[in-house]
């Protein structure tokens, strides 16, 4: 693989990789493939009628991984792609989809990933999306991504969402549908800066008997950033769904949350909990009487709070 | 005052009323005024300009309250008042103001009153609405509720939102903007059923220092009714706010809610709780083996939930 050292960092940052990853990947810079690898159950095949990859992963798969990282280090580039995932019955298998943006130019870098799973008969996915943004310059790095899950019966999906720097720009987009017995858990963490701007918008439909969601954001947004917090959860039928956002606010930050609970039937039980604060005196005191600085305090409940 | 048996019982319903109310009060039958009363501290003179009346309190008046209910037994009335109630600086007052409607004929009957407080500095205000329903008419009762609250610094304003059965379509709209140290408690109980539709909207900015909200609603869907409850708490500054909306859904009944925290400073406290289920299967089952049918069983949960 040919991957520069600016390259190669931002491969660390969004998908934990020092080096070709085990199993299925597909490495995606500046708009094209920088590497890819199959396996014997798991085969990537590019899409012919518009930019992107189909990840056909076997019935019954189990164990295997497969990483698609973006990378884009190019000022100016404005970069879609559309992944689609076939997750055959009873697969269990991890995806690593993270996107880096190193932007260094004058010029806004953008990256929409819009990632489509389609996943079978009790299977099991981990799914774990990881957004950061580098470089000094004054180009903008955007990054839109959309999930569209939809879960067959007993299917099981958990998803990581963690975007914790250098992104200017996010809008991000979830839709899931969920039929008998499926369940998803969604575990976002947020942190902006500077005047970034971070839009998450979740919205999870409970179609299956005995189907049950849990989507859990947790965000810190500093200086003049700004959030906004957004999860729609419908009961169709018996039903679990659950939704939380805590949020720490700092500086002149400002975050949005709004939950919306819609129970279209007796046996749908949904609940939400929602809290936007800044962090409690009292435990930064305590940290300072230990020793640290203020910032190193606060950081330290930072790190904590997203982990 | 000229009143029948049913307006009688309606006054009853909406105001706990079983005679001439004491102290000040302007009781509307049916579009026009049934009788009034004012004091030597508070003052209720109609509008000119609209359908409606100013009520002035006078700084300083403590232990006085106003009755306000409107009685609504002609089919196919269609009703509008617009009722400003002025609180003096330093007062402490109670206002009654519910709305009950008997509809045994065919065409709608409809009240919409608009209400609008300017609770001067240090005022406290205890406002009750109830509203009601009954007739065995083809024709809706239907009851569209404003409030705009404006609260000077130090008021404090507790707000009781009462509407237990009969009214088959209401949109309940409510503003309120708070100065420093002012604060601010709503509870709302509602019970829909049958094909009601309710929706209430909060809108509540904490605009002062130190000022602070608790909007808490708990309802009942029955039957193939719908409710949808919103509540919007923006915090400008340091201050608290908090919303919880407690739902309990029976039959086809359809319940929505949508919060929204939006803290625009860095020492604003916003959370928010909701939950929307079906009665607990072991509440009912205690109270059964108690002795209680599930009909009775259901109808105590439900009582007691609402109080």
């Amino acid at each position: 693989m040919a991957l520069d050292a600016i390259q190669k960092n931002i491969l660390h940052e969004v998908a934990d990789l020092d080096g070709i990853p085990q199993g299925a990947y597909n490495i995606r810079a500046n708009g094209t493939s920088a590497g890819r690898n199959t396996t014997a159950n798991i085969d990537i095949v590019t899409k012919e009628d518009k930019p992107g990859i189909d990840i056909i992963i076997k019935p019954g798969t189990k164990g295997e991984s497969v990483h698609i990282p973006v990378v884009l280090t190019e000022s100016g580039l404005k970069d879609m792609v559309y992944n689609d995932f076939y997750v055959g019955e009873g697969a269990d298998v991890t995806i690593v989809a993270g996107c880096g943006i190193s932007n260094c130019g004058d010029q806004d870098s953008q990256h929409d990933g819009i990632h489509t799973f389609h996943v079978g008969k009790n299977a099991k996915v981990k799914y774990v999306e990881k957004h950061y943004g580098e470089g000094d310059g004054k180009g903008a790095r955007i990054l839109n991504p959309v999930t569209n899950v939809y879960q067959e019966e007993g299917s099981y999906v958990e998803m990581e969402m963690v975007q914790i720097k250098g992104v200017d720009s996010t809008v991000r987009t979830n839709v899931a549908e969920l039929a008998d017995g499926a369940t998803l858990l969604i575990h976002e963490a947020l942190m902006t800066h500077g005047t970034q701007k971070a839009t998450s918008d979740y919205k999870v439909a409970l179609n299956g008997e005995g189907s049950s969601a849990d989507v859990v954001s947790r965000s810190v947004a500093k200086d003049d950033s700004e959030q906004i917090f957004e999860v729609a959860i419908e009961g169709n039928t018996a039903c679990n769904g659950h939704a939380a956002c805590d949020a720490i606010i700092m500086g002149n930050a400002h975050v949005v949350a709004i939950p919306r609970l819609d129970a279209k039937n007796v046996d749908a039980a949904l609940i939400h909990e929602a809290a936007i604060g800044k962090i409690a005196g009292d435990q930064l005191i305590k940290l300072m009487s230990l020793g640290l600085t203020e910032e190193e305090a606060e950081e330290q409940i930072v790190a904590g709070f997203l982990r």
